[in-house]
């Protein structure tokens, strides 16, 4: 089912963010046709890699898409992608693009094919010119903020996170644009850059505005929760844990369960400020991490775990992603988002869906990844409307593949 | 105008990711009223502060929306609440949350006055529970993965970016489900909790795949870019670059650039591995910027950045936030997306608009976030449709505020 089943878009895109927000289109219902050329785009051998050599990565950003690979250099594949992304049907003509290609795929040309199409474009910056999740984030100072107190130097985060944002940003844009269409009955031409999105998005955290308002720069503060108390922790048995004390309740939850009201209260006279201010846990969380830290390194989580939670105080525990998959049930089968899927070439692991859950329809189990050109003959035949003779002239002369073929194999 | 103009969202909200999906909503020209305890919700005073001790956070956060201060521990502060988010209109009966207050403010209570009205919840955990970026992260192994390589212990982002993402998200389903009631005329409710979103995310970038199938785990790679080539330099200036070798293209780009076509050919002989496969310039990173820090410790920014750029690399300098504000014309007015504004007990600084560009609608500018209560009485009346009795009758009893009253401060 899903909730935007009868939806059709297509998809021209390498990485992160464009791929993210047509897998995140196809796992509410829609049908996603991606093309590549033939041998795979940009990111089709992109790591992590199963011990097969085929990616995992790919196959994370694609599950449930139709894949339709063809040869983006002759005359013939960008007539037939043409034909394939402005074919007509009431909920069709949606184009995701990051791949920028001047002229015949551009919104101008394209739009001559079916005036109401919606074409939505990611770009590296709002130049024109390529940007990563790697080049935006220094140029933006985050990671001048990340990483240990006192440490000399940049941290980057290992999560491509401004791809990830931008990505489901762009489905909102196309969401939009297409909420307009059906009211207006017409289509557009929708811009994004990933650098805008994560400058924006600085704005939006109040960061612009400290920066510019305030004389003291933002620091590295480690693993501290920014603005309010949250500290990591090592505990007696070697593991580390995060505790919260954001809200109130949480401050409260934390200073009861750790039995360090007393502590709290000298620390409040002395410094003369109340801890009831997040603001002041902040300013005094060294000398409140140092109150609390021999509580944690002289018990073992267990000891500890249950009544935290018990007591509802909001705290995790660290671990690797190997730990976490293999160990957290939010991870595996018992969350109704995963499913396990045994994927030839791959293996056999939990495959998330969508996140969310609409309880108007079933929640689509995930789908995995196409194979490149899985569904060349199909998307031929079913969306550009070609016929039989049609379809095997374009393989015969190479302009589109399917199984090995459109991998770049020889036969 | 904006893209939405005549959708009315409702939020009940606090902290990041639902109050940036109805700022989202809000700056693609949605009427969004926020509404809040008098006296403010939790994240009132979040960090970062103006010198005024205002937040530039919540302003950030809020900006475009309408602000309601009310009870909402009174019966007739409810309510209200509870016929302003379930007001008429054909654009109306959008709800978002991340509260979880049971009973009166649940789907099934506020939709039996609006049958198809749709309901968005973003919870901490699918159990409930919350949970915050600074939890979620530890618990699925991005620090672990994060910050310099062989640093002992694990290194939190900066950049909230699963609540980023998750707001996001919120936007998208919220807009898919408002597609499906315009179709069916059934609205729904829809749930999705942050760690699912975080755990989702890391099964679609392959990380789940590679815990399960790969026996060695993926490490710390210090500003490196992963699975390909891209990695920082210090230049002779002590300016700091970032330089990305993830494309062929980029690859043979940077070679050239920097005159490293022998050495490399060099080291290809002696590892008899292809540079051309991005898998090997990942497992040669450290020969390929062994052999490349020399020739930025050489040159200070200014010898090769024109070059850089008439060549078409992809790169970018660290900076802090502070010099990226000043100096980047991409955070600065030069950038249609952004505003001066000058904003009292705020100050004078660049805000960001929406980041996405329609090519059928003019980009609204950014508005500024209201002072809390502000749209109080508009409210009463326009949408709850209150007379001036009933209204009056409201304010004196102290079930809603506005001014400083909304703010908690006696008059």
């Amino acid at each position: 089912m899903g909730i935007l089943k009868g939806m059709r878009v297509v998809e021209g895109s390498a990485f992160v963010a464009v791929p993210l927000a047509g897998m995140t289109l196809a796992q509410m219902g829609a049908e996603v046709i991606r093309f590549d050329r033939i041998g795979g785009g940009l990111d089709a051998g992109r790591l992590p890699l199963a011990p097969s050599g085929q990616s995992l990565f790919w196959a994370g950003l694609n599950k449930g898409k139709k894949s339709l690979a063809v040869d983006m250099k002759s005359q013939e594949g960008r007539e037939l992608i043409t034909r394939v992304v402005t074919a007509q049907g009431e909920d069709a003509g949606l184009f995701l693009t990051n791949l920028r290609v001047r002229g015949w795929m551009d919104y101008e040309t394209l739009s001559q094919h079916r005036e109401d199409m919606i074409m939505v474009t990611l770009s590296g910056d709002r130049h024109g010119r390529p940007q990563v999740d790697y080049t935006v984030n220094p140029a933006l100072g985050i990671p001048e903020i990340t990483g240990p107190e006192g440490f000399d130097g940049p941290v980057a985060n290992a999560l491509p996170a401004w791809d990830l944002i931008a990505g489901n940003l762009v489905v909102s844009s196309l969401l939009a644009a297409e909420r307009h269409r059906l009211r207006h009955g017409k289509g557009q031409n929708v811009d994004l850059a990933l650098k805008d999105v994560a400058a924006a998005t600085l704005g939006h955290l109040g960061m612009i505005g400290d920066a510019v308002v305030n004389p003291a720069p933002r620091t590295k503060s480690g693993n501290a929760l920014y603005g309010a108390y949250g500290q990591d922790f090592l505990c007696a048995d070697g593991q580390r844990v995060m505790v919260i004390g954001l809200t109130d309740r949480q401050w409260r939850g934390l200073v009861k369960a750790t039995d360090s009201a007393e502590a709290m209260t000298l620390l409040e006279k002395r410094s003369g400020k109340s801890l009831r201010d997040e603001g002041n846990r902040w300013a005094l969380r060294h000398d409140i991490t140092e109150i609390l830290a021999p509580w944690f390194a002289a018990r073992a989580l267990s000891e500890f775990a249950e009544d935290f939670d018990n007591n509802g105080l909001t705290w995790s525990v660290f671990r690797t992603v190997k730990e976490a998959v293999a160990q957290d049930p939010d991870l595996s089968t018992e969350n109704p988002i995963f499913e396990m899927l045994d994927q030839p070439g791959l293996g056999r692991f939990p495959v998330p869906a969508s996140p969310a859950e609409f309880s108007e329809v079933l929640r689509d189990a995930p789908g995995r990844a196409p194979s490149l050109g899985e569904h060349t003959e199909e998307i031929l035949a079913d969306v550009a409307g070609l016929d039989f003779t049609e379809i095997a002239k374009l393989f015969d002369k190479g302009v589109v593949a399917t199984g090995d073929a459109a991998l770049g194999k020889a036969a």
